[in-house]
């Protein structure tokens, strides 16, 4: 959130009711879900990282097609699902049936404006599962609509490697990634003398060695025993400069998606 | 929201967790969790002015008091209960279980923190009852923790009369008390063209006559039954002056409950 | 409850399920919920005091227009929601959810016979929210329903400053108001030797001074904290003249809702 | 329940709190709840018969050991799981989860107040499963409490051929059994001149065919299939005498159990 | 379970979609879901006796009478609820609203494929209840569909006397009826070397004295405090001849059942 | 499950109480808990052919191990969630919350036991982000255990290159790969007469391509959308060795997976 809420084109929070269903009603409609999240980000990046992200990141997809097709973008979801963070504080978080309670709830009334397809864009790792989880529940009630959910980070895999610094385990959690975006988007929220960051242990094989190579494993650990800080991998690497260039190709990327999405359905 | 997210000092969403355990460890520490909602606001006002005026009040409370007292403020959860507008579109709402459990959640996982005292500051009236009520499931769950919930409309009880300038009925949904705040706060949000209301019928003698004449009997109804529009009351006598005064006194209010509480679990 | 369960001619309990599809078909039929509570009242009042007077009143009432209009009174839901008394003793209590879902469960049933409208009348202050919020998931639900809900001694605002003995503080839990009601209709069971009670302490301006001036703040307590005897008021100030007094004018006031509820669904 | 709410000397809901945690303390101490229900019961029975009649058996029997032994029986929960009788009409049913969820929150505050035993003492064929279901979910979270459940009629298998004037098929829904019990304890809710009842049909060999040969197989159907007045089997067999000495023998039975419960946890 | 998963021609398991849609779609067919359990049996049994068991009967019963009328049994759900078993070890148990879940799970998806009965087969004594209850609950929300519950050796009540050794008493948890079936169906899987059990204390006239003389009163107890070697009963009287005649007896009882549920809905 | 429930010498279930105890009592113990579905699987196929596989593949990974450090697998939970296939028939699915339910309860029991990890291994694609969530669920609760999850079919990402014969898209629902492994280790139940199945449709770049290239962005919809047949991919290319070495290569990543869990918990 880049901006005052309601401020922007894309936003569903600062239009009137007869807007939105206007546009709901519009041949291909897209509604886009950002589920964030307010936990610890280490101590140079604020709890609001991932909602700030989703939040940006939605909001840059929705205004690149924005003149072509009917798109809207709800306020971010930033009541996540966190439990591994909440032992070192500043963590707000749900339980995993009431942020998926929460998530139906706004994709069932959302729906009911008229939207063809709705695609839940989630900023969060331990939201993940959830999103893909609920993408499913969300669809078998609304056969008519088409129903998709993405991690945005994911989308980034294709082209993460001409743009990373740091080697495999760089990009974990408050590393190099997060750090770049956020110097580019929200600099005052960083704090660059704090950029203290642990390595990434994993005793698996098939299990998390970056946000970019996540084996086929999950793991469940409380965050305090990867990490003093907080923080996993190379905040110290990440500029400004990389930052936009990471924002601009996730938005070429929730573009396409954006792009198919219409295709489908209108 | 005025501001973006996490750019206020009292806002908990810009901080790192451990600038908040800090503050949340010191005596007599008070967190406030504003409650909104997303729902249609007739055709002049954006359907988040509920979230934009509670978050709004929740930081000017906390600001007059920051430098005195530890006090935080979650982002605000928009996530409301307002079954009664979706008939009208532009709506956003969860089951009343959902949210329940989303204030629970928030609470609980905020309170590990170490805060002595949580007051739960809702801006929607489909989230009165409900708010009143998580106050005490979350109080018999926390019984060392002063845990308090206020509409922070009811605050202008005392002195809506000297700044009113309707009779009453003139004050209800996206009259002329909430379109006054927002001619203050955001008035490129408010389309003063669009200034549309009927009038509240009551059929009631112990119904609701007015935002601050709100008889003991609880009626539900469909919005659209009471209004083409979605908006009841004034609107069109409201002025960016008033809604400024309101916002001042809403300020002294909110002031007065913090410090109160302050004083009591220090 | 004055009488055997099923002994008057407006209880649900007492006629044929032919008898009540008959009446619920008729023309503005009205059904009336009546829900209290078991909790520590004192040492001088029992613990169903709450059940008894909301019983009583919802009776009254529906008896005097139960000659003009169909209405029928179902058994008290006595189930009430009362964590702050537990620590007393003496306090049969549900989770909030739970009582939520009896009364859903009441009304979903009790509506498939046919009534026109609804009224949950409730008789204690620990359900008074949840009434409030049950009116609206019930409401959501039946579109062709009236749906109401009603604490019933708020009915009594208007007139309270008539009969009332005590200051403000003197109407509390156990006070003055409940005390004379028993007086009135279930004397024996009155223990007027043991009329202990505390005052009520306010630290906040914007918080419960009396049943009849509670501010816009919620503050939950457990009630051990607030009082040794378990009441608060002036009990002692109460007499069975009063308690007949303010019986009657509950019924007057609790007949209006009813004829104007039938006046809009028939 | 043949008295007001709270005449009898062993009910809890007369009493002040600190005389029912007075009782509750002392050595061997035992709860009833009643659970009974509001259904159709044909056209000479009323709705409420199952809860007259199981409160009325669970202070028989607490009345014959009062004066031994520690015991205290609560209101009875009316709010029954019924839904085979819905159909017919003047049913107010709770679902399963509902119903359990409600029995558990009355046995976890009662026990809060120190009892040492607690039966729930079921009057309803369609509560039986679940009341012995909810023996288990509260035993297993109260290791040191006696938790038993019964359904009282089940209590009369013993007996009942020495006092039964029908075949077998006579003592089914509304039938000789409870038509006797009430023709004893409510004369005056019997409508002695609309006695009409069916046959039950059974075609299964393992199913049932009288309340006292309830065969191994459940079979779920709406009451309607079975039945065109609501009734089965031959209410027009009883008589108050022989309801008389059914309530008495049931008497004993149940003071068998109280003082068998007694003797293992005192 | 006899056999690997999907060999016998009664199997949902080993089918293909079509098959199963095929048979569903006949007249009169039935489906028969085994719910087992996985908990202590002795030291002398497995844990799975109970799932081994039911599933072998049922698939019986089926295999009598698939050649007359469309039959399908699906895999036994083997998560059971056995709270009371749980201290001993080896138990895997499901709370009482996640198997009611679950059941009802299988249930709607089974019967969307055209089933005209269903019989929830039950083998566990600590699932009876619960098995009884979902017959209503998946009854309520089938009308068309004839549901039936049972609790296998409930089937044996009219012969056991013919086959048993013991006396009263002798066949109870891992006792003479379950280690007789166990010697014929899996005789591999006995310990005969560890035959150790307790007897039965029951301490209510009205309690459980044996699998087949159950008193009405249901008592809840940990395992433990009845036996120190998880069985009750006489194991040693059994012999793999009684338990082929058992089991051939039960196969008599549950033939009649599908025989007659087929004739029903046929 | 290529053996009758118990057979084989790494299962729970033919095992005694205290041989389990015994077991999860020694140094660095795990439990795996297989999870799979009963679905359609085109008309090849059986619709429990992933509970089959899940079920075979845990006892592999199990039996390599065995002798070196203590392991046991529960039988598998076979009510798995597939709302998608729901339409086409022979699917059982539970909700998602209920799976999750169940899921949680098997953990928790299992672990009373005294286990040091555990492993949800997963055999079906409809519940692979549930199980990643159970993960979390059930981690947060149990601090000192290691609770791993994982898709068992994504262990041979690795490998899988060297032993497909089709291209990309031709190891989708019932296809190359999943039809090799049935071909090795249950070929009785594949009917290669009917090995019919569709081309996997992908309107999206970043959506799933085969089971090995899975992009991040999840679709929902109906099976029935993809294809006629159930199946999907190329299962006229599987041959039974070609499953032999997929098998064994599972249990080669499966085993690592188990000894590296031992490595971090002895």
């Amino acid at each position: 959130m880049t901006e005052p809420l309601g401020s922007r084109p894309t936003e569903w929070a600062g239009k009137t009711y007869s807007e939105i269903t206007d546009l709901a009603g519009r041949d291909g409609s897209i509604l886009v879900v950002p589920v964030g999240s307010v936990e610890q980000h280490g101590h140079h990046l604020p709890v609001a990282t991932d909602t700030i992200l989703v939040d940006a990141v939605a909001h840059l997809g929705a205004t690149r097609v924005v003149d072509d097709l009917p798109v809207l973008v709800t306020p971010p979801v930033w009541t996540g699902h966190s439990p591994h963070h909440r032992s070192l504080g500043g963590t707000l978080s749900l339980g995993h049936e009431d942020l998926l309670g929460a998530l139906e709830g706004v994709a069932e009334t959302a729906l009911e404006n008229g939207f063809d397809a709705l695609l839940f864009c989630n900023g969060h790792g331990g939201n993940a599962s959830l999103v893909s989880s609920v993408t499913g529940t969300v669809g078998v009630d609304h056969p008519d609509v088409e129903v998709l959910g993405v991690t945005y980070f994911h989308l980034a895999s294709s082209f993460i490697d001409d743009l990373r610094e740091s080697d495999v385990g760089g990009m974990a959690h408050a590393g190099e990634f997060e750090t770049a975006l956020m110097l580019h988007l929200r600099p005052e929220l960083v704090d660059t003398d704090r950029m203290e960051a642990e390595e990434l242990e994993s005793e698996y094989s098939h299990g998390l060695h970056d946000m970019f190579d996540a084996g086929p494993l999950t793991v469940y650990r409380e965050f305090r025993e990867y990490s003093a800080s907080g923080a996993i991998g190379a905040p110290e690497l990440a500029t400004a400069e990389q930052g936009e260039r990471l924002f601009e190709r996730l938005g070429d990327e929730l573009e396409l998606v954006l792009r198919e999405a219409h295709e489908r359905v209108r």
